[in-house]
């Protein structure tokens, strides 16, 4: 039987194969018509390129953002005005500017640069943190992601005891790729456990209202949490409308205690002279308000979950309770995350890009693209059409049964 | 007659103190009738946001800039489209992070990281320039400004003898803030002189279209020298439009050998997924190629030039050939220069400034704000109306007169 299996699995295999596929669902890219929903953002703002305050978005200053985009986005991220800076198009950016500045300056709370740092790094996790550290030479610690965040009991033993541990990286909302929501015990774990002064948790709420259901996933607020707990200083929080508005021209920005973020602002100040305001000017005229945002993102979401249930009804239809893999069944985000067999996930994901389907790198969601179990493939079904997705996934799930049985 | 003119000196000054001026010259800011120049850049796309090649530039992608924008901007920095990136809005944040992750990890040439680096300052030079070095703690040694560009006697010496030194600022045509164009002999002694296998002339090409006269002067492109040379990763070339099209909300971009752009775009893909494409290609179509660029600038001209001339036919008429002072008559770029006798800039530029007229600090155009003849004064007519910079001239005059006579 299983080798009758084997042999169906190969000739459905080659089948596909012959189709001669040509697939991506590396990156969560959005598609083309969650890019429509935005095109107001091109032409909304006419020639008018005043801000509400009078100032002329098209010349120099308000290093940290104008006011009305800090109003709309502090609301985003549940912050004050007073604790926002509203940047250029990319948090990335902002979050490895962070990182350097610490590495080659330190930041408050702290007595010397971050030499010989080290980071914490929940795994499965989003490859482009890990990048960052292992770009500016700071040791990764992988941590176990669970269904409520990182394991806090590892966590809060490494912190308690190594103070040159200066931080930790979260998607604490629909975390990329688990689609886990941190829970108030994490959130609240994180703001009050023994840690460096200095130690910061980069808090990356890239997903904060890119709900898939009509019952968006409460998050608590980490920054109130750590002021409650004495530590206001200890959260750097990030977010964009990359996937929002449009990816890679919309507005990144970043939040904490006023002391962080004057210590950002003095070092952004080195930089630039600020931001650029215009497109700032469109997000806010198009959006007008968060109600503005929330009834944009469920137009996102009337287009992405039909993709995100054409991934898990093949899975299940294809795999099921066999044991050959689980997947997540996330709420929000941009991803779906399989755990195949120990030690199948390269095997796989080489295999269906042999037939024409394009994965994540296997590993690449662990520091140093090491899955030490080898077993974890990142889906990002936002850019395939759905018949694209279907014919991936059935090619996916087959290939995950096939490594699964071995040569 | 001595008391008389002191008399007659602060008469005046207190005539005009009691006008309550409140002029504002101290950054070179373009004024709103030059911003208007380019009204258009805000609509011009309408809702077509494919470039040339198809990409949709509302999505991720296309680290170092759309091709047509790498072609424009190439021909405006004169380099090829192969060295070239086209960034954000700011091209201080190319040239700040281009040192910090020299800092960090070292450039190409060289055995190591930045450590204990040292760094030429041309001065009167940029602030900003030396504030970078300042932020991330690069000790700056002084070189005298001539009017063919930094003294280069002195230059090579000390390249010659110390290869701690990895860096010199330069702002080679329309000087921040002398005026001065850098020979076509500094260019090539820059392009040959014997330095550190990682030394970097940080060549900000701010003004490089910026005439305010009809006969452009030419710059000897330094690249092409630095080839010659066998030295061609020795310039790291920066620019914007940001006094070209929005201060704030234009396109900045950074050029150099293959192997300093594939290093530069190397630690970029660390920090972005891409830059603002949809404004890019506002830029393209806006401009459409560089005969739109020249064209445009010629207008930004005829606001600019009876602003620089109101400044010195005060000077002129004020001072003249007293010797109270001396002072530029650039042919581009945003600034004029005065030297005062020593040790009479600060107390110019207080006097002024209680009068109602504020200046750039004294001092400003020197590394660590320290001018060591206390002479140098930075004047910023753009964003004055004429009549404005006639009031604040004249003031600036007799302050100039006044401290000079003593207390």
């Amino acid at each position: 039987m299983s080798t009758s299996n084997r042999e169906q699995l190969d000739k459905r295999y080659n089948e596909i194969k012959a189709r001669g596929l040509s697939l991506d669902m590396t990156r969560g890219k959005p598609c083309g018509p969650q890019l429509d929903l935005s095109s107001g953002l091109l032409d909304c703002l006419g020639r008018d390129f005043k801000a509400a305050d009078g100032t002329d978005c098209r010349n120099y200053g308000v290093l940290d953002g104008l006011p009305e985009a800090k109003k709309l986005f502090a609301e985003f991220l549940e912050v004050t005005p007073a604790e926002i800076i509203v940047a250029g198009n990319s948090s990335l950016a902002l979050m490895h500017d962070s990182v350097a500045q610490a590495v080659l300056r330190g930041v408050p709370g702290g007595s010397q640069p971050w030499h010989g740092a080290k980071f914490l790094c929940p795994s499965p996790g989003y490859d482009r943190h890990f990048a960052v550290c292992e770009h500016l030479g700071i040791e990764m610690i992988n941590v176990r992601m669970t269904e409520e965040g990182p394991d806090m009991d590892e966590v809060e033993r490494l912190t308690s005891g190594d103070e040159s541990i200066k931080g930790i990286w979260c998607v604490p909302k629909y975390s990329n790729p688990t689609g886990v929501v941190f829970s108030d015990a994490v959130v609240d774990r994180l703001a009050r456990m023994k840690a460096a002064p200095d130690f910061r948790v980069f808090w990356d709420n890239a997903y904060t209202v890119h709900h898939l259901t009509d019952r968006p996933r409460p998050l608590k607020n980490l920054l109130s949490a750590c002021k409650e707990a004495g530590n206001a200083d200890r959260v750097l929080i990030f977010g964009s409308t990359s996937k929002v508005s449009f990816a890679g021209a919309g507005v990144a920005m970043m939040a904490g205690s006023e002391a962080n973020v004057a210590y950002t602002k003095q070092n952004m100040s080195l930089q630039t002279i600020g931001p650029d305001k215009v497109n700032q000017l469109r997000h806010v005229r198009f959006f007008r308000d968060m109600a503005g945002i929330e009834a944009h993102m469920k137009k996102h979401a009337a287009i992405l979950k039909p993709k995100f249930d054409a991934v898990t009804a093949i899975l299940d239809r294809e795999i099921g309770d066999s044991g050959a893999a689980t997947w997540t069944r996330p709420a929000g985000g941009y991803f779906i995350s399989v755990d195949t067999k120990d030690g199948c996930a390269k095997a796989v994901v080489k295999m269906a890009a042999e037939a024409g389907a394009k994965l994540t790198s296997a590993g690449a969601t662990f520091p140093h693209g090491k899955d030490p179990r080898d077993r974890n493939i990142r889906i990002a079904p936002s850019m395939p059409s759905q018949a694209e997705i279907e014919q991936a996934m059935e090619l996916v799930a087959i290939c995950i049964q096939r490594v699964a049985l071995g040569s």
